[in-house]
């Protein structure tokens, strides 16, 4: 469904390998950005050059469409 | 030696509590900016209006001055 995200639990997760920890934040940045957008917000880690995303709808208490359309606008970012 | 951080292994661990997702956001470019200053950076996880940093020397195996220093300036922002 979401290609890039694997399912963890109640959510999905995918890890993005950025250059370095300025192209993570700007990476960062940009799903803030599609965040705000959807009014859906993604848990965020950022570890240097690493930045993994975990979608979930804690208010459903578990995935739904919301997750998945956020997954899609991020990868195609 | 640094307060409002909790020693948790080889690290120090701070979660700062904002208003909302776009004011953790201020307040992660906000450190962002610090960490590239100091060149070290803190594992940084953002969960809508929470954020939890935390800081180590990886390259020295645990906690060394360059933790202490960034977390007073992160503290002092």
């Amino acid at each position: 469904a979401a290609p890039g995200w694997e399912r963890d639990g109640d959510a999905i997760v995918r890890t993005v390998e950025l250059a370095d920890f300025r192209a993570a934040m700007d990476f960062v940045n940009r799903v803030a950005g599609l965040a705000e957008a959807a009014d859906h917000h993604p848990d965020i880690t950022i570890r240097w050059n690493k930045v993994t995303l975990t979608l979930s709808t804690h208010s459903a208490g578990g995935l739904t469409r919301k997750d998945f359309d956020l997954a899609r606008s991020i990868d195609a970012r």
